[in-house]
């Protein structure tokens, strides 16, 4: 059986500080990013916690960008889970990574419904 | 360093084919899961797709909840992402699991930004 789910686990370390903590710029970032895979936007959600870190959501029409930001450690966990193959991930995944103008940058590549 | 992201990657096998196409029945579970978790709702949007198939995000204080499902295989895949260690993430697995009667559940635990 094929994959049904193609699934990036970025880890991006040593992160531009102000930038992770500024919701504005985040969702803008990650919707460009859903652009740049090709994706279709359906709703989005961010929202700025006290007294730092960012978290939000674009949802996709083939399924979800998520983001949490840690602006204490530099770090940001970056999901981007789509049911179509042909989405251009590797677009999405390296425009987040060159804007938060991360220091290390590790993705991990899940199949999911094998 | 500790880990900042805690992550459950579940994946679910020979469900309830009609249950995986009910977009409403799909949203109250997932809002039952993060409470049982312990989890504070912020936000949740969830829609159905044409023909088949649901795909959801419940928003929590403490990260996300997402879901996609594919009726037409059977199968959903799940993540619940959190950044409290102390939130129940078996609590909402397991019920997450019974409720969609999976005949096969997986489940990966991915630490992030550790």
């Amino acid at each position: 059986q094929h994959t049904l789910g193609h699934q990036i686990l970025l880890e991006l370390h040593d992160c531009d500080v102000e930038l992770l903590n500024d919701v504005q710029q985040i969702k803008s970032i990650m919707c460009q990013a859903a652009l740049k895979a090709k994706a279709t936007i359906v709703t989005e959600h961010f929202h700025h916690f006290s007294p730092y870190g960012v978290s939000g959501v674009v949802i996709i029409q083939e399924s979800h960008l998520t983001i949490h930001t840690w602006p204490e450690y530099g770090y940001t966990a970056i999901d981007v889970f789509t049911c179509n193959s042909k989405l251009a991930l590797q677009e999405a995944v390296q425009f987040i990574t060159a804007q938060f103008n991360a220091g290390i940058a590790t993705q991990h590549y899940v199949h999911r419904g094998k």
